[in-house]
């Protein structure tokens, strides 16, 4: 079982990085505002649904190595109704693309499942 | 339009890809071998579609740049049935994740796409 | 003495980077089209002038390992009125932070730098 | 505002940096030694003013995405007189060359450029 | 001299690293399984001793900038039997290799060889 | 059976190799003849013997995904000694730690040491 102290570590992401893009926004930067928006707008749907693009973001974070990208990512795909196996399934093309160098990205993104699931935002 | 000399470029990189994996596998490493099997397991059905997980491949391929792997890829996707703009969709988030570095990749995919299509390998 | 045939290197780059950036900007994905538009105004006059930023891609492209992009820039550092010492003392920064791995794009970059002054496009 | 912990964020990074250069040297290693010096020398006048070599720092280190390396150069920046908007325009080209996966390590450098100022170490 | 605190670092990892690894593993993913297994079966004796793949390992790590993976291989390097001066003489490969940018993970794996050293896992 | 012309591969890589790296220094700029000097260096016997250190350089080049300096290091490797299978089981350590993106870079290894092998350059 999860202690309160991991499962803040979520929760402490979520407003560190909420304070940090805000923080970014007021550099006021007109090129930096662009791209967060172009961002934003890339998980949105298009040919794809945004949904498969959500699972496209989590395997493109994984394989660059980013566990706070991989860990809004795996948000965003709970929040689009991913269940834990269809990750897990997602990680593991990263894990076999990426190779061993992914493992300790994998050991992160398995805990952020976890928390997700305790809070009830991972679909069962 | 695009000369038989171009499109020759995906034929030969089909070749050259087969009787290299095929060197690669007569060194007789098991470990190798085994990497490889994984790998080809690595985009079967699963708890996501090996439909989806082709489109995953693509995208690890394109934000680590690496021209081979997104030819392979985007033959795999065409196989899987999707289209043109479904591709276009997945390398843009390649794009933003990856950024103007990953460039030079799109347009190396761009063309791939083209002659996918010249040689009907594509849906339309 | 550099051959004809090898000063072809840099015409046949510029000739397909162009076809190759019209190609993905006809494939009419807006979120492509706007990551293209960002990326050219991100070397407009700012903060810093344009010219410093210039130097700033060259040598984000070199650690970053393409070759494109290296090409691409230093012939916007030509452009922006960069001398070959100024632009080797650039180099010499990313071969340092980015180490040998990237020395085959320190010969790669020099021989453009060669094939720039030859075509007149360098300061001397 | 930021409180006196975070505060010691970055002194606390200053002291670390510090003891772990001094073990790294003290392994009495002549390779690590000579590059440590050439490390050092890198950033000096040249045909490019060492200011100019500063920034460039920055934006190797943020488009490969290692946050020491960030603090490192940002204070680098700061005493060589840089501005908080001068550094922001060079971050955001390492934004738009690296994309989306840069975007955590622009949080970080905001916070860094906010505790320079904080302390006195940056222009206005 | 190290103080008990920062000498539970090297244990607090091995704690994380055992309860992520059951964690993935506990995923009952068929392709993470086969993974780890290959990726243990590597640095077993064939053509090469195991004893010298692991110094692979840890230079690959190194290079590739991965803190958990470079305090694990540093880890097998000492059970493996290498000294201090030869696992150092690895990481300048590293270092050279890879460029300044890994200077962070060498002032890491340097704490960690002391930690190792401390509690008597470093041949002397 | 290779042809002639395969076999010009690494017989052109290695003069253009050697030219490209008379134009680096030709630049003379003093930090880059430090770094090729450094380079040079690191690979000389030490606390590892540089035997050793050579099949270190060929798993990070492998990693890194840089052919040349794959191929640079092979020449080494065989120069040092290595069998073809001491070699391949080095980059097996490459290929799992730097998972399937690095395959393509195995097809041109096993190609080069075939290709060392036909010019008698490999024990055997």
């Amino acid at each position: 079982m999860m202690s309160k102290i991991e499962n803040n570590r979520l929760e402490s992401f979520r407003q560190a990085r909420e304070q940090g893009n805000q923080k970014v926004l007021d550099a006021d930067h007109l090129g930096i505002k662009r791209f967060f928006n172009l961002d934003t707008n890339t998980y949105k749907d298009g040919a794809l649904p945004g949904k498969t693009k959500e699972l496209l973001g989590l395997v493109a974070s994984a394989v660059l190595r980013c566990n706070d990208c991989i860990d809004y990512h795996l948000e965003q795909c709970a929040g689009a109704g991913y269940t834990r196996d269809e990750m897990v399934d997602a990680l593991n093309v990263a894990l076999v693309v990426g190779g061993s160098i992914v493992i300790p990205h994998m050991r992160h993104a398995m805990e952020t499942i976890d928390l997700l699931e305790q809070e009830g935002s991972l679909e069962s």
